[in-house]
C-alpha cells in the first residue's frame, strides 16, 4: 500500500508553518517555519508611510502567500516525500483577521488604487481599534435582549468581525463599497488556494454572530445601533461550510508551482486555537483543552448545547462538525509573566524563576493573585479589571510573586472549569498544548494540583498544523471524519501530570479564598477597580 | 548675658549622637556620632559565643556609656562652646529596650558571673520572643475585660515591658532573682549619669501598663496569666517621675571625666520617638506628628483624655506633660520601599524611583495598596495582616508601582488621622520628621495632597537629640516648662509642603476605594489574609 499524507499549514501572528503529516502512523515531519516579512504592522502602513492610530494592527496578505508558496516545497524537499503521495491541505489561521477583497478573491490592499487606504488591509485579530463599535453593538443587544448575544456570554468582543466591517462601513466608505466579501483570512487563504470563495461555519459562528439554526442577528438589530447599516450578509455571505469540508482542490497554476496534484483536497479554513483540539489527539466531551500562550483559549466540545454565561461563545459545529464547541479563556498569560521578567523579576529568566519556584511548598509564600492584568475575558468577561497580588511581606521574593501568578493562572482555569461544571459538563481531565505547556511544567503541575484532573501535554509540537492536516486529511476522504482521523492518527502522549494530593489539599484551601477574592473584586466590588480604571483615564486625559 | 547650653544625646539602635543646643538662639550643633560596638546583637552571645534564638536581639550597655564618655567631650570641643555654659543634659533612647541591673545600678550582663546567662543582657526595642508571653496576657486581659487594655488599643505589644521581664521569669529564673530592677534602657543611662534610680512616666505608661490614675493592672491579673508571677511592681517600682523633672546633678567622677560642673542638671529620660514633638518644635495639640523611618510612630497631644480605639496607647503627660499624648503608627514604611528596591524594582535606586514617580500624574497608574507588608500597627493592630497592590496591568511600571506604595503610606495615614478627628480631635497640620521626611519630598507632598493638610519638616537635623537638649534645659530651670522651651527655641521650618488642589481631589476619589478596600481586607474579610498566613504557617511547618 502507497502512503499517504497530508499538509497542514498554521498561520500564527508574525510567521507560518509547515508540516507533512503520515496518514498511516500518525508521524509528523518537522515543521518549515516561515516568518512574515511585513509581520505585524501596527506603527506605519507600507508605501504611504501614513502614521497608524493607536490600536491599530494589520498584515500583508503577501506574507501568507509566501508560507505557502516558500514553505511547502521546501517541507516536502526536507521531509523526502513523494509528493504524488500527498491526498490533502489543511490549514488554520489567527481569527478574528479580516480583510476585504474583490470578485476575484484579490486583496484590495494587493492593488495599487487601495494599497493607501489603510482600510483596505487585513486586521489582525488584536486590532482594537473598533472597541467604540463593538461597545454600541452591545449595548443595543442588551437594551433589546437580543437572544443571540446568550451564546457569547453576554458580549461582543471588539476583535470579531461585525466591529471591524462597520469600522470599515463607518471610516472608509469607498473601500467598503468597493469590496465584494470581507474575508475570515482563513477562508480567504483557501479561496487564494483554491479559487472558490468558500466560508466555513467556524469563525461564523464563533466571530460573526452567527448560527446555522437562527442565521445571523436581525437587520434591525444592526440598524438601530448604526443607521444605515442594514445589510449584514452583504460582504459576508450566508453559507457556510462544515468543518471538514472538500473546498475543491488546488488551482491548475499554484499546483504545478507547487509540484502537487490538482486532485489534492483543500480543507475549508480553521481557527488556530479551535484546531488544536483535534491536533492535540481530543475528540472527545469531557477534555478540557488548554492552548496556552500569550493568553489562554479554552475549549470544551459537548453533544448538546448549553446555556451558560462566563463563556466567549458556544458554536455548533464550530470546533469539531456533530458537536457543540464551548470557548472561553484567560486574558493574560505569558504576557503577564513576560511583564513580570521585563518589569519586576529583576535580572533573573524565566527559566530561573520556574526553576526556583519549583523549589517552594504549596502555600509556602502566603500569596494570592488574580490574573486580570488585561482584564478578565471569562468568567466576567470584563477589560476593566486589572491585576491583584495580596499577602506581600517583607521577605515576598520575586520566585514566590512568580509562583503566585503561575498558580493565579491555574486558579483562573479552574474557576473556569468549575462553571462548565455548574451547568452539567463534567470534566475529566486537561489536555495542553501552546509555549507555556512546553515550557512551564510547573504551570502544568499547577494545573493538575489546583484542579485535581491529571493534565497532558501531547508529544508533538506544532499542533494546530497537525490538526490542520487532520482535516486535510478528511477533505480528501481518507477518513470519514475527524474523530476517525483522530483516533487513527493520534500522537503518543508527551508528558502526563497526575495531581498531587498534598499539594491539592493545600491548593483547595487557597481556592476558597481566591474564589471569595474573585467574586468580590470581580463582581460585587467590581466597582474598585472600574474605578481605578475611571480615575487613571481621567488623570490620562487631565 | 553668659550664653547658655543643653546638652541632648540621642541612643538610636546602631549608634548615638551628641549636640549642643544653644538655649537662647535655638541653634543645635552639629551632632557627634558614636556608632555602638556591637550594635545589635541577634546572631551569637558575646563571650560564650552562644547561638541566639530566633527573634532575639540584645544590646550591650557598655555601647551606651561609649557614647556619653567618647561623645560628649567630643562634641564639645568640636563646637568651641565654653563647658561652663552647659547647664541641662537630656538624653533619649529607643524603647521599649529593658535590662536587668543590680541595686547599685550596675547591669547584670557587666559581671562576669552573669555574662553567659542571655537573659542578663538588654532586650532591644525589637527583640520578639516574648510574643507567646504577649499573646497570653492579650488573651487573659481580654477574657477578664482589664480596662487598661482600652488604653492600648487593645492589645499587648511583644516588644513591651511585661512581656519582656515575664520572658526572663520564666526562662531564667536565676537572672530574674539576682536583678534588683529591670530597667528601660532610658532610665538606666540617667541611672548611669546620676547615680539616682529616678524612673519616668512616659515609658511607664506606654510600655508598662502603668498609668497616673489607676496604677498598674492588678497581681490577680498576671497571677491568672503566670500563675506565680504575683509582684508585677518588683522590678518596675511604683514612682515615676514627669518628663522634664530633674533627675539629679551629675556624678563626682563622670562630671570631672567629661569636663562638666557637677551642678549641671540630667532630665529623666525619654523616648526617641516621643521626644521628636518638642524637638520638631510642636508644642500644641492639633498637630500630627509623624517620625517616618523605618516604620512610622505618630504622636498627637490633647488636653483630655478620649478613649478612641485604633491606637497604640494614650498615656497621662506621656509625650508632654500637662497633656495626654496619643500614639498611632504604620508598621513597615522604609522597610518596605527597601524591600521594593532590594527585591522587585530591578536596578533603580529610591533616588532614581522617587524621581521617576514625581513625573507621573496623580491617579494616572491605575494602582492601590495597603502598606500591610509587615502587618497593620493601627487602626487594626492586626500583625496577621498583609501587603497588597490592586490595578495591576501588563504597563505597570517600578516607578508607577513605587508611587503606589509610597501613596499607601499617606493614605494609612490619613486613615489615622480620619480615626482622630473621628473621635473629636482635629488636626490642623501635619509635622513630619525621620529619615524618609528629609530624603522623600515626594511622600511629604502625598502626605499634603492625600490629607489636605500643610506638611512641615523641620529645618535641623537630629530630631530627637534636639528634643532631648529642651527637656535638658526644663530640668536645669532655664524653662519652666517643656512648652515654654519649645517656643523660646523654637527652629525654622526647613521645607513646607501645601496640598495640590488638583491632587487632592483625585485623591479623595481614590481614598473611597481605599477605604473599602482596608474595611474590607482588614475587618469584614480579614479571613482572607488571615487564612493565608495559617495555610503558610502549616506549609512552612510541613
Amino acid at each position: 500500500m502507497s502512503k499517504r499524507y497530508s499538509i497542514g499549514i498554521d498561520f500564527g501572528t508574525q510567521s507560518g508553518r509547515v508540516l507533512l503529516l503520515d496518514l498511516d502512523t500518525g508521524e509528523q515531519s518537522p515543521s518549515t517555519v516561515i516568518p512574515y516579512t511585513s509581520g505585524v504592522i501596527d506603527q506605519r502602513l507600507p508605501g504611504t508611510g501614513e502614521q497608524l492610530p493607536p490600536d491599530w494592527a494589520l498584515q500583508d496578505p503577501d506574507d501568507w502567500t509566501k508560507v505557502i508558496l516558500d514553505g511547502v516545497p521546501e517541507c516536502i524537499r526536507q521531509s523526502g516525500v513523494d509528493a504524488t503521495d500527498i491526498v490533502g491541505i489543511g490549514i488554520d489561521c489567527t481569527s478574528c483577521t479580516v480583510l476585504p477583497a474583490t470578485a476575484n478573491g484579490q486583496p484590495l490592499c494587493s492593488q495599487t488604487a487601495w494599497r493607501g487606504h489603510k482600510h483596505a488591509w487585513p486586521k489582525l485579530w488584536k486590532h482594537h481599534a473598533a472597541q467604540p463599535v463593538a461597545d454600541r453593538l452591545d449595548e443595543i443587544a442588551a437594551e433589546s435582549g437580543e437572544d443571540f448575544l446568550q451564546r457569547y456570554g453576554g458580549r461582543i468582543s471588539s476583535e470579531w468581525y461585525f466591529p471591524k466591517l462597520i469600522e470599515v462601513w463607518q471610516e472608509d466608505r469607498q473601500v467598503y463599497d468597493a469590496m465584494d466579501g470581507f474575508y475570515e483570512a482563513a477562508d480567504w487563504i483557501v479561496y487564494w488556494l483554491t479559487g472558490l470563495p468558500i466560508r466555513q461555519a467556524s469563525t461564523a459562528g464563533y466571530k460573526a454572530l452567527w448560527s446555522p439554526t437562527d442565521g445571523l442577528p436581525s437587520p434591525e438589530f444592526f440598524e438601530t445601533a448604526f443607521p444605515g447599516f442594514t445589510r449584514p450578509a452583504e460582504k459576508l455571505g450566508t453559507e457556510f461550510a462544515a468543518l471538514g469540508t472538500r473546498a475543491g482542490g488546488l488551482r491548475t497554476d499554484l499546483a504545478r508551482r507547487l509540484g502537487l496534484g490538482e486532485n489534492v483536497a483543500v480543507a475549508v479554513g480553521n481557527v488556530d486555537a479551535f484546531v488544536s483540539v483535534p491536533g492535540a489527539g481530543v475528540s472527545d466531551p469531557g477534555t478540557f483543552v488548554i492552548v496556552i500562550g500569550t493568553s489562554i483559549c479554552d475549549m470544551v466540545i459537548h453533544p448538546d448545547e448549553i446555556r451558560l454565561p462566563g463563556i466567549t461563545g458556544v458554536v455548533q459545529d464550530g470546533i469539531l462538525p456533530g458537536t457543540y464547541g464551548y470557548e472561553a479563556g484567560q486574558a493574560a498569560v505569558g504576557d503577564m509573566l513576560a511583564w513580570f521578567v521585563a518589569t519586576i523579576g529583576g535580572s533573573a529568566t524565566h527559566e530561573e524563576l520556574e526553576a526556583q519556584a519549583r523549589q517552594l511548598a504549596p502555600g509556602a509564600a502566603g500569596l494570592l493573585a488574580l490574573d486580570w492584568w488585561n482584564g478578565n475575558r471569562t468568567i466576567l468577561a470584563d477589560a476593566d479589571l486589572s491585576g491583584v497580588i495580596i499577602g506581600l511581606t517583607l521577605h515576598s521574593s520575586p520566585a514566590e510573586i512568580y509562583r503566585a501568578l503561575l498558580e493565579s493562572i491555574a486558579f483562573g482555569s479552574r474557576r473556569i472549569m468549575d462553571n462548565f461544571e455548574q451547568h452539567g459538563m463534567a470534566l475529566t481531565d486537561i489536555v495542553a498544548c501552546g509555549g507555556i505547556a512546553e515550557k512551564s511544567p510547573l504551570t502544568m503541575q499547577l494545573l493538575a494540583d489546583t484542579s485535581g484532573r491529571p493534565v497532558s501535554v501531547p508529544g508533538t509540537p506544532d499542533v494546530p498544523a497537525r490538526g490542520a492536516a487532520l482535516y486535510g486529511a478528511v477533505a480528501a476522504g481518507t477518513y470519514q471524519d475527524i474523530a476517525t482521523a483522530v483516533r487513527a492518527t493520534k500522537a503518543p502522549t508527551g508528558r502526563r501530570y497526575e495531581p498531587n494530593p498534598a499539594a491539592s489539599s493545600t491548593y483547595e484551601q487557597m481556592y476558597l479564598i481566591y474564589r471569595d477574592l474573585y467574586e468580590t473584586l470581580g463582581t460585587s466590588r467590581a466597582d474598585w477597580l472600574h474605578g481605578l480604571k475611571q480615575i487613571k483615564r481621567e488623570a490620562l486625559q487631565a
